[in-house]
């Protein structure tokens, strides 16, 4: 399986090939140098001078020959085959190279005009790069034909496996640089061959670019045996092949000869499975490339070694203006490139640079998969109202929401049987979305056993013990044009944060870019919440991901906070219908009271927040204290607070207000779903204690408000980092969350109510002393609790 | 290398011994299910009646048999070999287990008397269980001999690593699920082999325990070719044995034989690599247990299969309560361990059954290193004033304070050559620490060339590209007593932001445990901050770590902003000193102002914040504005302000005010380090202007000062999710945190400035253009900006 051992390919490409292969490498190389370096002379028409050279010096060098390298010879692939492919670069430093390939094809002066394919263009194009008003130094989303920045490293694999699902023509190139591959998430996504389905799904070809080290150290894949490094692709049931060399001339055959064989064992391999039927899980090529990192760049500068060594890792040369002898060598390795022989005098690559360069959207820079909003088709999606609980009075039975949503889902699975999938780290049954299964199964390629539930090939349904995989799945998925939803445990959530941070910097670049067109929103479920983890203890417990939400753009952050199955369905249909955005829907799999019929909730959940008369008593008239509450477990306990309220202090006036969409709350300057001030002292008042029972961390609430008149009067409470295995009551109360101490909290903060009120807290206090002895004797939460319901 | 390929080991266990295990295991297994299950009748001397079951069944059977199957024969390995040897439950939903074992060799009586030795303790054991005001049902803290909860995931085997390094004599035990084994973080721990040292570091023996199914699915390495699992583990570097079967008799030899060949093989891989030197990585051996899940649980419930599926994951016969079959099925299931037979007339367990477990510290559940706080060593610490930058004048002269840290760093290395590692993902260098490469080298037990730079098996300073493995690896070698710190760059520390909450929500529960003694603090040192990664672009800038931190228990937490080298060496110093605790860093690495001499550096880190007066103009008197700063590069802009504005307003009284202890801020009933509200009132006044200049997100100010009398006049700068690749100024103008606009901000702020207020306001504007012209054209920061020094 090494070199070695690969005779000859029937295809093997001829001397003249083999000249035009490099004379397009020789091109990308020369341009990607040149972005680093030139601020003009693009086409070295006169000699180098310190005053050609850009001040500072950015870009990484020593990736770039490589990424060109895999570039060049996979336009040949698409060239020879018409193959549909794009190019996902892991080692997203390597921008110049993504930058290079798209102004060489053209593409780069068709989306962007201005940088036109000329020397006046080429000019542009090296002086922008890294430049303050230019480009970013990485594949970013400026960057036409990327999907994927790179800029956080681990994620290139599963972008790659996410972009090929459900795309049966697509071929997905995938670099995955050394460095890359030493983080977690890179070696899980191996793992994705256990559910690409050879029928419907496309091909992911692995390009493992090992260049042999990462900023200042080598890698470890590099520093393995290559019998080790074959070990562990075959372990991860891949059939791979060894490219290696430094020798331009001699790698080119090798590696056109061994895209030609892997690219036969694709189509072999999709061709039986497609005519034969889908008959286990094949056993994909994957290429191992091992060339000198920086390879054609200087071999040495000031005496130490540069190419083939870390220090090609960025600018290999860093004191061009200044030192002669650096310009020198600059100059010398620029014009090694020849790049008279490879631009015309109008500053045009020449016929043979793109003798094989493929056309149109064929061109990986160009292909509408990298451009997903292109082909994004909108979900067929029922009517979410016909899967209402029906609600005759609020808060009398019981539902759980997530299970009502299942039914929802099932459907839109069922009608969009191409371009909706569901990701879960093991959770879909647990999180009670089991109706899904009435139509479709689980994603699985691996060895099945009778006793195994829903597994296929072809299931919509994608559930790895890894949040990672799940995210990024959804995220390449999505960005060619897809739509899905990641359902979580809210607290392990946090394990994507980082990626959650990078799509949304991602998603906030392509609003500014016109030619991106809009994708589908990435939509989080984020169920068996902190309130409900009562079981799963401590480590379970943990609501924070919205603070990191919330640190995103606002243009491009949505929370909601449905207290029912009805107001679920209503967020769940508005979220599956945006573009552009992150949705985090909040909401639990436990049994809660039905709250508002589905007329109700569609208006409750449009407007994002609303009053709640039925609840409250203050008649329409002003109220003497404001029971805010967001999430289910919060919503519930402030009902019973107004419940208790009204039985023990029947003068006070309580108002209850419910917030479902959080950006509401925020200023209409900070988020685009804000209140006016005006709305939100209507709601709130501006003088009156406001108690508001959150779902999450209190401080969020704070944040949130503090510019508001109100916001002087607002206590919140919230999860406050307590917790162990316990009852679900136990929870709120050892956080003050329960019903009785929002009692005492108002009692607290509503002036003048008399001695009344004082045994009134008393009693709270007493209830809630009672209530945890009964906990702790039964082991459960009283009947008191656990069946209560508002009394109509 | 499968099982059958492996003759009998000469020291293979008798009949007589495999009785011995055998009750051992039945032992440990009746006390996992009592746990489950029973409230009362712990020793089932009448028969099961309803009311001795518990109401809420909680906990997680189908790991457990195989956790305790391991832990009896681990056992019998300790006692054989008189072996050091901790053990991590990488299922630790897995709690009973660890409980079971605790008690049933006496530990857990003695850490907690009341639950004692006996039939009373027996039924209390069982009945705390995932009890309210009982114990959790994880692997937690509260569990003696545990360092790893497991609540979360994917980091059993990098706290394995951890646990290892530095402990020549310990053998770390680990249990990788084959759930946990899909994950990111544990699918790249397993390269940890090539940073373990055969010479100073102890061994990581893991199991790889195949039971088949995570919650409702089977699990990836359950179901691929036996093949291609041992080539996954031999591409890992891996000697695997394979242990599989369901009949106990015969599981019991196998595992004792292979336990006993695999020792072997690690006592001849560190006698040959301790007596011969260090030859190079050796291939440590691993075993995979393929058992049923569920193992001797009920065989079919209800006509469907249990054991050996995943409906035996939690709670195997759910409805005992209420169904007299399940009842029956239970009382079948738990007679079937023969408690007669294990524990004598007073519950406690007989003595074949204790057998073959150790004593004393050999007990797994009573190894120091499972306390690290029991072994822990204060630093030997370097006086950190010995390293400081000299300030004659503030703000006139630049250092890079993470190189000159890089000093004090080299010497506590030295001082401290068996228990201070430094962790980075391959950026010590480029966070310019180098100076600790004087002493020692990058820890790498895989290949080495010429052109390398500072590796050595023995290295104190570990790089690896996975954020994961940093941070997994400093736990663990932190909670078995040891010292470090993770050094990283500030946007890629979200990686860990699930770990880090893991492992404060661990601190938490420690603290209140006065047997679990205290540890050194997990130290970050987040360097490459968000606005000096203007060369990298917006993928690489996002302060938002800071606001996952602030969700902790406030005693858990610091956060530290120090502003230039000298303040950097003195917090530094303190953090390194500090218990149980997570300290942040965040510093520069780029050339910063020195800015206090270090005797006023320390006075400065002692308060927190404080007003510096020879930065201001309010000369003692009250002030007209308060310029707040926290962080290097705010406190820059925030000094070049005050400057323009002595210039440009010298009647404007300006009072600067800096904070490094961002806890400062907070009122002292949420946080120790709190401000009361009149030394908060005396920095910032109740009724002036404050214009804050903050690193990070500006909420986050917000959220700290909310209840601050002057929370209304405060109006904050910080990092409002805007940037690309660009100039490190024009990074601040984005985000309008630079001179000028903070200059706008002031005269927009305080009343009554007049019509020269006017000019200067219009003249910073025209500064701004000016200045982004000048970047855009020349593509570096003007002179006056970089050159720019306070003006004596």
């Amino acid at each position: 399986m090494t070199d070695t051992a690969v005779p000859v390919h029937p295809t093997a490409p001829t001397d003249a090939e083999v000249r035009l292969l490099d004379a397009h490498w020789r091109a990308a190389n020369y341009l990607s140098a040149g972005q680093i370096y030139l601020l003009d002379n693009p086409l070295l028409r006169e000699p180098l001078q310190p005053g050609h050279i850009k001040p500072r010096l950015l870009g990484h060098w020593g990736t770039t020959p490589g990424l060109n390298f895999c570039y060049t010879h996979l336009n040949r692939v698409i060239r020879t085959r018409d193959q549909n492919m794009i190019y996902i670069m892991g080692p997203g430093h390597g921008g110049p190279a993504a930058v290079a390939n798209a102004w060489l094809e053209g593409t780069y002066s068709e989306v962007y005009p201005e940088v036109s394919w000329d020397e006046t263009g080429m000019a542009r194009l090296f002086r922008q790069f890294s430049f303050p008003g230019g480009v970013p130094s990485h594949v970013a989303p400026e960057t036409p034909g990327s999907i994927h920045e790179g800029g956080e490293l681990g994620y290139a694999l599963v972008h790659a496996f996410g972009a090929a699902f459900d795309n049966p023509d697509l071929v997905v190139a995938c670099i995955v640089g050394d460095g890359e591959a030493e983080t977690g998430p890179l070696a899980a996504a191996w793992h994705s061959n256990k559910f690409l389905d050879p029928v419907r799904d496309g091909a992911v070809l692995p390009i493992l670019h090992l260049n042999g080290y990462k900023i200042a150290n080598p890698t470890v894949p590099a520093r393995i045996p290559e019998r080790e490094l074959l070990a562990l692709f075959e372990g991860y049931g891949y059939r791979p092949y060894v490219v290696a060399g430094d020798d331009p001339a001699v790698m080119h055959r090798k590696m056109a000869e061994t895209l030609d064989r892997v690219m036969d064992e694709i189509t072999a391999i999709q061709r039986n499975a497609r005519e034969g039927g889908n008959k286990g899980r094949p056993r994909w090529p994957m290429i191992i490339l091992r060339t000198p990192k920086g390879w054609t760049g200087p071999k040495e500068v000031d005496g130490v070694p540069v190419e083939g060594t870390w220090r090609s890792h960025q600018v290999p040369l860093p004191g061009v203006r200044e030192n002669p002898e650096h310009l020198a060598l600059l100059e010398r390795w620029l014009r090694s490139y020849r790049p008279w022989e490879l631009f015309d005098g109008t500053g045009r690559p020449v016929p043979q640079v793109l003798a094989q360069t493929p056309r149109g959207e064929r061109r990986m820079s160009a292909n509408p998969h990298a451009n997903g909003g292109l082909l994004l088709r909108p979900l067929r999606l029922p009517d979410f109202r016909d899967y209402a609980v029906p609600v005759d009075r609020p808060a009398t039975t019981f539902a759980e929401p997530t299970r009502v949503l299942g039914a929802l889902l099932r459907d839109v699975i069922a009608a969009n049987p191409d371009n909706f999938r569901i990701m879960g780290p093991d959770e879909t049954a647990s999180n009670r979305l089991n109706a899904v299964f009435e139509v479709t199964d689980r994603t699985w390629q691996a060895e099945r056993l009778p006793t195994d539930d829903h597994l296929a090939p072809s299931g919509r349904v994608m559930e790895v013990l890894s949040e990672h995989l799940c995210q990024g799945w959804l995220e390449g998925y999505l960005l060619t044009g897809r739509h899905g939803l990641f359902n979580c445990y809210e607290a392990f959530i946090h394990i994507v944060d980082s990626m959650f941070n990078q799509h949304a910097k991602w998603l906030k670049v392509t609003r500014a870019l016109p030619w991106r067109r809009p994708i589908a929103s990435l939509n989080y479920l984020l169920s068996s919440h902190v309130w409900r983890q009562d079981h799963n203890g401590f480590t379970h417990q943990d609501p924070g991901f919205l603070d990191v939400v919330m640190n995103k753009k606002p243009e491009i952050i949505r929370v909601y906070l449905p207290p029912d199955a009805n107001t679920l369905l209503a967020v769940t249909d508005g979220c599956l219908r945006s573009r552009d955005c992150i949705n985090v829907i909040v909401a639990g799999k436990q049994p809660v009271l039905n709250l508002l019929p589905m007329d109700d909730a569609v208006v409750h959940c449009a407007r994002g927040i609303g009053i709640w008369e039925w609840a409250g008593t203050d008649a329409g008239a002003e109220p003497d204290v404001v029971l805010a509450c967001a999430g289910d477990v919060p919503t519930l306990e402030t009902l019973a607070a107004a419940d208790l309220l009204r039985r023990h202090l029947p003068q006070l006036r309580v108002r209850v207000v419910n917030v479902v969409d959080l950006m509401r709350l925020q200023p209409p300057t900070e988020h685009p779903h804000g209140l006016t001030d005006p709305e939100f002292d209507a709601l709130f008042t501006t003088d009156k204690p406001i108690i508001f029972a959150f779902h999450g961390y209190p401080y969020l609430i704070h944040r949130l408000t503090y510019r508001r008149h109100g916001h002087g009067n607002l206590h919140v409470r919230g999860y406050k980092e307590e917790g162990t295995t316990t009852t679900p009551f136990d929870m709120v109360m050892m956080n003050d969350l329960d019903r009785f101490h929002l009692v005492m909290d108002v009692i607290d903060r509503v002036p003048g109510l008399g001695v009344r009120a004082g045994h009134v807290r008393q009693l709270m206090a007493d209830e809630r002393i009672r209530h945890r002895a009964y906990t702790r004797e039964h082991g459960e939460d009283p009947a008191d609790i656990t069946e209560w319901v508002w009394p109509h």
